[in-house]
């Protein structure tokens, strides 16, 4: 019963911490390709509130449709409006993506700060958005001054022109890390548990040091019987030597096994070739 | 005296703690278009040392140098090699970007520390890399298992398919954020210096306390002749609300006199209007 009622609370506490995503919204896009990729980068982090602001080439534009690929459902269900007013109508908290910040007195945020606030504000059941601007030219003053602050990433001075996709990458990818201290990485699919940082060891385990033990017995052994631990005043620091490398190696059950293979075989081959030296 | 021995050290210190750059290297890239887009997203985030490993259509390749724009003098550097054992054969630590780690144990690091590693070694002077994979199918087991480490980016686990130039510009972001504390944001020119995150005042700074306490009794008194600021026992508590919210503002120096104009021009259009009331 107890375990029952805490994984309840833990639930609830885990929708209480899962704001809803803030929208993104491309004011005056010009290219269907690039509506299409900034879907599917949307896609790629979580993000699925797509809002156009008179797209330059109509809607629908079966250009934005093949590039999504998989993501194209994102295209499909787009909202179109015809004014920036309009597509942020509803919304609480509105965040502007440009190069740098012009003339206008405005808080400037880094994508990773700019997804810090915006989670914080959906945990508080705002409604949220970000607005990116046309390719050439970027969202212009009028558009800039609507938003509550403006997102900047830190980027090459020399070459700082970020595409219209990848503007909306960078920041649905700082929105998705900051979901969790340490979020799954990669692909998760039916075959393969999510995948966290530090060390992988698929189908094995890490190597007991009973097992490692055993390995440098085995190995010194053969060494010793092959003259190579010499001379002996040497053998101790050539043997740390040995063991530490194999400690570094953060060896698997699987990796012992191999080497015990590879020893067995090398001292069998000596063998086969003169029998015991020294 | 002091001054420039002081500056000579500083310089010294920048110079031992900015690491020469990992290399980018695509494995058997597929379209011209990607390596372009990727050496581009490269130019963004100050990588420079891009290498190709049997680029499937053959080397040079008008459309990589088209698709880079402004970064097509990193495809023109370009150094393209055979197999990875050449691309990779002087550099001592070499990291694998894949979107899952496979049936390899191996280290896997999210990109932020993968940026984190690769600063620390290129402070001791070693010579680092990123494997990217062919579009179509990533990098092989083969290849994976050359590497030292794995990076794999958080993803949406249901759309976790990042293009190749994606891949390439998350990382480069990381290595850029990697390089101090606070970054400078956006694009830098010749008329405008680097942007930090915080509210940013071009041209204009922020208002004094002694300069919105003017504004307050300026409108203050402008809200009792109209008859606003009524009744007597709500006035405390209308005058609270009202500085909060130009407290809120955060205003500039030019937002105070913005201010006094429309609080000077309204007060006028009513006197033109009927003169005071109250």
């Amino acid at each position: 019963m107890k375990a029952k009622a805490e994984s309840g609370k833990r639930e609830q506490a885990s929708v209480a911490t899962q704001p809803a995503a803030p929208a993104v919204i491309l004011v005056r896009p010009q290219l269907g390709e690039n509506i299409g990729f900034a879907a599917r980068a949307m896609a790629n982090f979580g993000l699925t509130d797509l809002r156009l602001v008179a797209p330059r080439d109509g809607w629908p534009n079966d250009k934005a449709h093949v590039a999504a690929a998989g993501a194209a459902f994102l295209v499909d269900q787009a909202r179109v409006y015809q004014s920036v007013e309009l597509a942020i109508g509803e919304l609480n908290f509105v965040l502007a993506a440009t190069a740098r910040p012009r003339e206008l007195v405005k808080t400037v945020l880094s994508p990773e700060s700019a997804a810090r606030e915006l989670r914080e504000r959906g945990v508080r059941a705002e409604r949220t958005g970000v607005l990116f601007g046309p390719e050439r030219s970027g969202l212009d003053n009028d558009t800039i001054a609507l938003a509550d602050a403006i997102i900047t990433a830190p980027v090459n001075p020399d070459f700082a022109s970020l595409s219209l996709p990848q503007a909306v990458l960078l920041f649905g990818y700082e929105w998705l890390k900051g979901e969790s201290a340490s979020p799954p990485l990669g692909r998760v699919t039916g075959f393969d548990g999510p995948v966290t940082e530090g060390i992988a060891f698929p189908g094995t385990r890490p190597a007991t040091r009973a097992e490692l033990f055993g390995l440098f017995e085995h190995l010194e052994a053969k060494l010793d019987q092959a003259g190579f631990l010499y001379p002996a005043q040497k053998r101790p620091s050539m043997v740390r030597n040995i063991r530490n490398m194999f400690h570094r190696m953060g060896a698997s059950e699987q990796d012992i096994r191999t080497w015990r293979g590879i020893i067995a075989s090398l001292a069998r081959a000596r063998q086969g070739r003169g029998g015991k030296v020294s």
